[in-house]
Formats: C-alpha cells, structure tokens, sequence
C-alpha cells in the first residue's frame, strides 16, 4: 500500500545511548533516507558539496533562513547549520521515511515546520546512571560532564510532548521499544491519505 | 517503571480478521485484564453473576446510565449491554491494560469517556477481498452478506480517526503491525504520569 514517507525525530541527552539505539535502527531499516543539511561551515577535505553538505555563506543561508527555507536549523560554534524544507517534503511525498537525529531545539522547530512527524525521546533509566555513562566514556573533563549533566535536566523537561517516551535500561528492551515506535508510526492515519481519503467514502483503497 | 494501565480499543468490520487477532494478541501477553459488562439479558446456563456479566434489570441499567455510570453502552436485540466506568478506571490505576474489541460506536463513546484509550482499526485489504472472506464462512444467507458488505462501509467511514490502521492483507504481517502498535501505545506520555511529572522538572523517576 503506497503510503506519504514519515519523518521521525529521534532525540535524547547525551550519554542516553540514543547513537547506539539509531545504527541498529538503520541497520534493520536501511530504506531510511538522509536530508542533507545546508551549513556555513568550510568544506572540509574530501567533503562533496551537494552531497556531504550544501555548503553556503551566511549571507545566502540567512536569506534563505528568512525565506522560511529551513524546517530546522541551528548555529554550533558559530557556523549555521539547517535542514532545506523543499527536498525533504520531496522525498516524503515519494513515501522515503526520513530519521531526525536531532536536539530537542531541532526538535521543537521540527514540530512546527513539520507536525505530521512522530517524535521518540530516549531516556536514561535515571540521572545516577546517565552520570556513569558518561563517566564511562573516559573522554569529557569533570566540568564537561557537569554541564553535560546540566544540559540533560534541561532537555527532559521537553520529553513530556514527545509521542513516544523510550526508556533505555536495557539496550535490547530499549531497541524492540523503539522499533515498535517506528513501526506503529507508520501506521498513523497521517501517512496514509489516499487509503483516509477512501475511508471517509467508506470505501477502500 | 511504574505505569498507567493503557485502554486498547480495536474495531474491525467483521470478515477483517479482527477476532483471529486479537487470540494472538492476548496470547502473546496474557496479562490484559478483562472489564465484566453489565447487561439486561437473562443469564444462560452456566453463566455467573459478577464474572461473566452483571445482570441487571433494565430499571437499574437505566438509572446508572444516567449516573454517567458506563464508559460506553449499546443495545444489541433488545437487550441492554455497558461497561461500568470505575472498575475500568480502577484496574487501570492499578497499571493494568485493559484490551477492547468494540465496534464503532462503541469506540466512539470510549474516545469521550476515556480519551487517553490507543485505538487501533483493523481493515481488510479490499472490498472484493471483505466479501470473498463473508463468504468463505458458509454461514452467511446473501442477504446477511449484503447487509455486512453495507455496515463495513458505515464502519470504514470511522477509521480515519482511529490512532493506528492495521491492514490485515496478510495475518502474520497483521499481527506484527498491531504488536507494534501495542507496545508503542504502552510509551505514549499519558501512561506515564509520574515520569512525566519528574521530566516537567528536568528529572527521571
């Protein structure tokens, strides 16, 4: 049954194994298609433009910023970085999912530029066991965990409006939750206008 | 993690498969508490008061429906049929899901009465598909088939406001859909009342 392609937005704090939980997910479902991002940011070596990144300077960028051009961007040490709106809803209409690795401010423009979007936040089991996750990392200084921990009580506030809440305690539990998401998010009326618009008739597809 | 017991709502015309579904749904996850309707019919052989049905007389039937005593009733050849509210909301407290297989209106009146029920619909792949199974039973008169044929086109009008579509076009594709559904519906915030209230403070349970 051709279906319109579902954006899922997938947002977690950092050290809430949301890296792992994604890889498996496209590794199980590798049709997921990718948007590549526009960004300010110089190429870097080997980085194909078109391809890597649509790579613009801040002028074009914040045009098109002003144009209404981007469903989400954001600025990261002083570069731009936005997702174009136009070949995104492109590969929707042509029924490709589309996965959102993204922040919960992405996330929030997200829900305003596209609200059809089913949206999972991944959670820690609790705050002591997000602390030795990123303790066990061995890479982030005491101050960086700090604020890493600072930061985490400020995303979890914006769970609450997610549709699905995925509680990581056990990464296989964790991974059928977040499969069952996805899967069951394809089943919203939503992504299926043709077979809604036969319903209202009472009729099938 | 403590939760909220989900209400699970699945409606169907009949010849979709709905029934074959649902045994393996609550194979697969026994634990679904099942809510005892009351009703007006006489009791049969056998039957007991309290565990198979309340039997009322229709007096008291009424007088509770007017009370706001039923999360949804319905009258079936005569007879008077509800399910009361506050044993329903109790088990849910209590954290248990509770699985209803429940034609349209039914579903509808459960949408007021308990808004935060998932509502899954089961369709069949097409009409010529709906009616080559009516028949296959061999118990159905062409008058009783015609007459399915009519309701399932009054039934499919209803569907689109259903949380998630399962097209049954094959059962065990069917039955992993409405799993998925299931176990996606249990991570929706609204089960979650006490994890939700910890995450609005920018914190876990």
């Amino acid at each position: 049954m051709a279906r319109h392609g579902m954006p899922l937005v997938i947002s977690a704090p950092s050290g809430a194994g949301k890296t792992t939980l994604i890889r498996r997910l496209r590794e199980e479902f590798p049709h997921f298609a990718y948007s590549v991002s526009c960004t300010t940011r110089a190429p870097r070596d080997g980085e194909v433009d078109g391809q890597d990144y649509h790579f613009l300077s801040r002028e074009r960028f914040e045009t098109l910023r002003g144009q209404g051009y981007f469903a989400e961007w954001a600025e990261v040490h002083g570069n731009l970085y936005g997702t174009p709106l136009g070949p995104l809803r492109e590969m929707l209409r042509q029924g490709r999912d589309v996965l959102f690795d993204i922040d919960v401010q992405g996330a929030r423009q997200l829900k305003a530029s596209l609200a059809e979007a089913t949206f999972v936040f991944v959670l820690p089991p609790d705050m002591k066991e997000l602390e030795r996750r990123l303790r066990l990392r061995g890479q982030d200084t005491e101050e960086t965990i700090a604020r890493r921990l600072h930061n985490a009580c400020q995303e979890l506030r914006e769970a609450p409006w997610y549709d699905f809440l995925v509680v990581n305690d056990d990464l296989d539990a964790a991974y059928a939750r977040l499969r069952a998401a996805y899967v069951a998010g394809t089943l919203r009326p939503v992504y299926h206008p043709d077979l809604v618009a036969a319903l209202a008739q009472g009729n099938l597809l």
